[in-house]
C-alpha cells in the first residue's frame, strides 16, 4: 500500500518520534511504500487565513497554497497519524492541517440539504492512529476521546466504504515506565506490520 | 461577572463575527466586566514550541511567553468561547491557545497515580460556547461533537464544582437562510444577556 503517515511532536527525543520512527521501519519492512509528512519540521503553518476561508468552497482556488499536500493526499491508499494527545485532541499544528489542507473537492463534496458531507478519498482503505495521552484511559473514555473520535468517525466515512481503522494508545504517559514504554513500542511495531 | 471571551475567526464580515460582537454586547449590557480574545486579530502563534514543551511541566518556566493570557485566565470568573466548528472541533488557532496556554499549576495540578488531572481554575463558574457548524446535529451527534466535549466535558472539570455551562450551536451553515440566522442571533442575545 502507499501510506501517509503524518506526524506532528516538536522533541525529536521524545517517546512520540520513537513512536514515529518504529512505525515507519515496521511499514517499510512490511514492503509498503511511504511518504512521511513531519508537521513541525516542515515548519507547518496551521491557522487558516482569511483568503483561504473566503476562497474556501471554491475548487478552482481553494488548493493554491497546499498543492503539495493534496497531492500526497490523492496518492495515499492509507493515512497514519502519530501525534500526542493535547488536550484530548490533535496537537494544534496538525489540527490546522484539517483545517487548511482537507478542504472541499480534494477530501469530501459538500452536501446536499441535511446530509453529511459526501467522500471523495474513496481511494484510502485504512486510517490508523497512533497517540500518547497524559490521562488515564477511563478519564479518557468519560471525557469521549475527541481526537480519536474526530480521526476515526469523523473522518472514516470520506474514505473507502470498507476502509479499515486501528488505534493505539499509551494513557499515563507521566506516570509511565521503561518497562510500559517498551511494551507500547513492541505492541506498535507488530501492528503496524501488519497495517 | 468577569467574562474573558476567547473569539477565533478570519472573516470580520463572517457571521461568526456577527455572534461575537452581538455575544460582546450582550455581555456589557448585562453589566459583566468583559476582555475579549480575538486570536485572530493578534496574530496569535498556536503551535507549542520545542522549547515550551520541554520546559512544560516547570512552574518556574512554563508561562514565559504567555504570562499576559495566564494574567487573563487568572482574572475571569467565566469563560466564553465564539469560533467556528472546523473538522469536528476547534479552529487550529483556538487550540493551540489551549495547547500553549493552558499549562501546568494555571490551569490544572498533574495528577498523582492513575486519577485524571486536578482543578486549578476553581475561581471559574461558567463556560459557554457559541459555535456554528457546517454539519447537520444528527451527524454532529454521529461523531461525538469533539469541539463541544473537549471544552464542557474536559475543562469544565478544571473550574469550579458548581461551574455551569452554556451551549449554543447554529448547524447546517452552508444550507442556513436570513431567518435561521437572524433567529440564532437572538438566541444568543437571549441567553447571553442571563450568562
Amino acid at each position: 500500500m502507499r501510506v501517509l503517515v503524518v506526524y506532528a511532536h516538536p522533541v525529536a527525543e521524545s517517546f512520540c518520534a520513537a513512536l514515529h520512527g518504529k512505525a515507519l521501519a515496521a511499514l517499510e519492512r512490511a514492503g509498503h511504500e511511504v511518504r512521511d509528512l513531519d508537521l513541525y519540521a516542515m515548519d507547518f503553518q496551521p491557522v487558516l487565513t482569511r483568503q483561504e476561508r473566503i476562497d474556501y468552497d471554491d475548487a478552482a482556488l481553494n488548493t493554491r497554497n497546499i498543492e503539495d499536500h493534496v497531492a500526497h493526499i490523492r496518492w495515499a491508499e492509507a493515512l497514519l497519524f502519530v501525534y500526542p494527545t493535547w488536550w484530548y485532541g490533535l496537537p494544534a499544528i496538525l489540527k490546522g492541517w484539517l483545517d487548511r489542507v482537507w478542504v472541499p473537492e480534494v477530501t469530501f463534496h459538500m452536501p446536499v440539504g441535511n446530509q453529511p458531507i459526501r467522500p471523495a478519498m474513496t481511494h484510502i482503505r485504512k486510517i490508523g492512529g497512533i497517540s500518547t495521552y497524559g490521562a488515564p484511559w477511563w478519564w479518557t473514555r468519560v471525557v469521549g476521546d475527541p481526537g480519536r473520535r474526530t480521526l476515526m468517525r469523523g473522518i472514516k466515512p470520506l474514505c473507502h466504504k470498507k476502509c479499515r481503522t486501528l488505534w493505539l494508545a499509551h494513557y499515563k504517559m507521566d506516570s509511565s515506565t521503561p518497562v510500559s514504554r517498551a511494551a507500547f513500542l513492541e505492541k506498535v511495531e507488530r501492528a503496524v506490520e501488519r497495517f
